[in-house]
């Protein structure tokens, strides 16, 4: 399957991997990038020694690294030591690109921006993003309010008129080769996935959330700010998270500063995901969870999504 | 273009119109039939009197009537009254569809349940829904939250699985070939369109409103209750609609009870309601109003979407 993305990138399949922060540690990344898409480490809130870590893991692998852009800021040390390591790609999501984009540009690293609307869009497009993300509501983790069935193309129009060469890629509900398909006919290059290769054998889940997760339907996902309260991170107040309902999200979803103020509540969550454990804490997927029925190793999960989506193409013209 | 909804209701497109109340007219519903879709009017809240008004406005045209669902309950003679003319199709949408089913079985008029999750969708297979539309939260107006990219696969297995002779739609967030395209790769046998068919020549808006939303982007909009509170509607709590966003929705958004206890505010908002006036009340569109740049003749407007989804597929093949 060739694209934009694949021809850029020097990739099989034009799939990326979400860099979900801890679950895509160096095991997942450099099984998608050995699968023929591009693993993206999972930097998230900078930890310096994990994502030190999750590159030795990932040992001669080329993959990149992701972060969250507005919890960078409180740590920028953590961006020159993956730069120094000349990653594939780097990738910054939730909150203004701008203050590190001339440091990667410096680098020679691509950039990558995960955007959740048009706007900010526009804003990373200004910032000379190599590839734009856009993320759909539908996505597991934090994320925004827009779906990802509009917003991709109307981001592949503004970029066709302003940014022609910056690429394009789908996120958020993307699990199989049918969402690959669909993305490639709204106007993206590709698509990053986080869910589907979430649930695979190299991810660094516990299988007790994987297992809830594949037991799921998709109306069983909320977003919601329980999940930062129980563990006292201060997101930005337009992101929050998609997760499976639990009793957790039924007693505090509308309640998340009572949460925050209860420290025996937050104790058991935060035992809870430590011990990987979906009814005490919550699991982190999309809506894709009620098309996710399996956990198999990354390199078939890819074959299988990129063979379903040339099928389909393939068929849908004759 | 030929799929399994065009054969079974004789279509030149895959396309059916939204039955919006009061948009949604005779003029409307019998353009969408006239340029090969299937057009249905809006009947909405239920009535009676402008519902006569548009099928003797649609004349001999083959048309449709849809109902939102937990009104009709309050006032069911109104069914009656549309299934006496044999319309085209009968669409429920925002209720349980199990007290009208074998009424409208009996008339022998095609069922069509829109439904917002999996667990709606089992609901209206068990109430032989000939047609299920997997309506997803990027649609304008009334709905609900889940997103259109994965509530179209996930319903595509299970009625796969359950009941394979339904027919499948695909709706919100579509609103030109690419989308149309990205429908059928998801496993849909069509698609039901809203705002892009409101946003036409013969729809019955205000140009006031279409242009508000010609101008806007994908991100100007907001699911809400405001409007839903301003006119004392009880609407069931888990429906909200999606809207541009004002000064309306920006003052009382987070305080909708506030607004039904205000008569002025909410005799102000009638008015510019009646007046088709996008600032005093809120125009009804959905994310697709990103895509949406003209108010053109509905029969150029369908030649198009499907022109371009028809290309689209056989490009991709190569």
């Amino acid at each position: 399957m060739k694209t934009r993305l694949t021809e850029a990138f020097g990739l099989a399949h034009p799939i990326v991997l979400a860099p979900m922060a801890k679950a895509a540690g160096g095991r997942l990344a450099a099984a998608v990038s050995h699968g023929g898409g591009l693993g993206l480490i999972g930097g998230g809130y900078g930890d310096a020694a994990w994502i030190e870590g999750a590159f030795a893991e990932a040992g001669n692998t080329r993959v990149g690294c992701g972060f969250i852009t507005w919890k960078l800021a409180e740590n920028p040390e953590v961006l020159e030591a993956v730069l120094a390591r000349q990653p594939a790609a780097l990738c910054l999501s939730f909150g203004d690109p701008a203050p590190f984009a001339a440091r990667i540009h410096d680098a020679g690293v691509p950039l990558i921006c995960q955007v959740q609307s048009l706007c900010d869009a526009q804003r990373a497009a200004e910032c000379g993003a190599r590839v734009i993300v856009a993320q759909g509501s539908e996505a597991g983790g934090h994320g925004e309010r827009r779906g990802t069935i509009t917003l991709v193309p109307e981001l592949a129009d503004w970029l066709a008129g302003h940014s022609s060469d910056t690429l394009l890629l789908a996120a958020g509900g993307i699990a199989d080769g049918r969402g690959l398909a669909a993305a490639l006919m709204l106007g993206a290059d590709g698509v990053l996935m986080g869910s589907r290769l979430w649930a695979s054998a190299e991810a660094e889940v516990s299988h007790a959330m994987t297992d809830a997760a594949i037991a799921a339907t998709g109306d069983a996902t909320i977003r919601s700010t329980v999940m930062d309260a129980a563990r006292g991170l201060r997101w930005p107040a337009r992101y929050t998270a998609r997760v499976l309902r639990n009793k957790v999200t039924e007693r505090w979803h509308d309640d998340p500063e009572g949460l925050r103020a209860d420290p025996a509540a937050r104790a058991e969550w935060v035992a809870g995901w430590d011990a990987g454990d979906p009814a005490r804490a919550n699991t982190f997927v999309g809506e894709a969870a009620g098309l996710i029925h399996d956990r198999p190793p990354v390199a078939d999960l890819l074959a299988r999504i990129s063979g379903e989506a040339e099928a389909l193409l393939a068929g849908a013209a004759g």
